[in-house]
């Protein structure tokens, strides 16, 4: 427990709370994108507007990080956080995109159950900003999305065998590949930013 | 405005200058590539040697920066906006070697806006560096490398919706895919070279 | 040369060397791989241990490096040092996991040289890391590793050029890239482990 004599600027966890909100709206994005009757551009859209203010609120922490005096945790940590969140936000754009850009108009068996990962991680990452403030009750966020991270790579793995089993023409893996590839990306950072907390959280403890 | 009693040492200054020249050298480089009577092997040579010399440059700064006592600002960003920097070098001069290794004979349309960018957004950091001294008149270029980076996301997705069109076999699109991307990853760095310059000037002001 | 008055956990030297040997046994285990005779399920399942145990070490690390009030060098230095010897082990796994997931019988010439570069780069890393105590003879280290990426660049580069030269079909084209560009990275991290150390060396110097 630190003791501080200057009053700490609380807004960084409301603008984590924001950004990780834009990634449960993400996330819920690509859900829908998987189903047949959904209009694609209008998705990509509204994609692409949560990922620009996603970015506003990353932004807004940078400058905030750089001016301000007492920081509620180290500025090298508040950096890490909001990048990884951004990053995350990034990846999955970058997936809806590369659906659209290829007009791609069937998606491969195992790719829900990687957005379903998603969900769980961006859900559970949103609940889990606000309990910054306190520091309590953040262990189990960690572990489980370490543990979604392991799945989601174990689906990953599963559906690169199925791209190359030989079903798929080059060019086509080639699309699918990629959009299969943003979305573990996308995993993978939710991760990055799972130990990001880890290690704020063992420094405040 | 932080006031110091120890002289700072100024050689950063210059070599950071000396870093952006030799990506001002790289980018011109790969406007020639795309002439057709250019010699590739010829430039891609002079582009291994550009790369070499950003190489010691960044060393130089990085023994600087671990032995100097006081760093004319925090030792993690001198650290940051060098190693971006090389970065930027080292995806050019991948982009040069792989279209020299694949043999590449034409090149996709597009190519020369990306280029295009890569050349504006080096001058825009060449003359950028020198004003590290004052921290003056920064926002306009770290503003304007954030455009060029969105512009070039542009193009390059609209060069990979081509690539993919079906005008191309697998085999080439993989090579053309290569290049493409080498050139997308450069103008990253370029925004990310822009955006440790922003957190800089915004910690000193 | 620093003074102390406060004890230094000396434990994270352990570590690092703990997590540096499970490299040296994971490039053994791709030398193994290479050999016609191998059963590659039984190397895959070795390399996953291995892998496992590393992640365990590194994870020590951090926590440690979180709760430990006095550190032997700086806390960023030690996350990036041990985030560093966990990459290498993660592109090595991925590589082994590539060749076994995509069912890959023969493996392109070359792959035998770039997995002897990492076995010596291993081994030197092994070797160096107990000489963190005292920081002395480790400049051999660095240069030789620099020297080694280097090496695999060009190794890289020629197994590219060979891999589109039309031998091989676009499927398997792309299976053998993943593999042989998991490997690619492998070395990169090695190298981005040689120049965290140098960095540590000569802030202590």
């Amino acid at each position: 427990m630190r003791f501080r004599l200057t009053p700490v600027d609380t807004t960084f966890y409301d603008l984590f709370a924001k950004q990780a909100g834009y990634l449960v709206e993400g996330a819920r994005l690509l859900a829908e994108m998987l189903a047949e009757s959904n209009d694609r551009a209008a998705t990509a859209q509204l994609m692409k507007d949560a990922e620009h203010r996603c970015d506003e609120a990353t932004h807004e922490i940078i400058r905030r990080v750089n001016s301000t005096f007492v920081t509620p945790f180290d500025r090298e940590d508040i950096y890490r956080l909001a990048a990884g969140l951004d990053d995350v936000m990034d990846y999955m754009e970058a997936a809806v995109e590369s659906v659209s850009l290829y007009d791609l108009l069937s998606l491969p068996e195992g790719i829900e159950e990687q957005v379903e990962v998603l969900q769980r991680a961006a859900d559970l990452t949103a609940q889990a900003m606000p309990r910054l403030r306190t520091m309590h009750d953040l262990e189990e966020y960690w572990i489980e999305v370490n543990r979604l991270e392991n799945l989601g790579d174990q689906i990953h793995r599963r559906m690169l065998a199925k791209l190359f089993s030989g079903a798929y023409d080059a060019l086509t893996v080639l699309k699918l590949k990629d959009v299969v590839e943003q979305l573990e990306y996308a995993v993978d950072s939710f991760e990055r930013v799972a130990n990001t907390v880890e290690q704020i959280a063992v420094k405040e403890s």
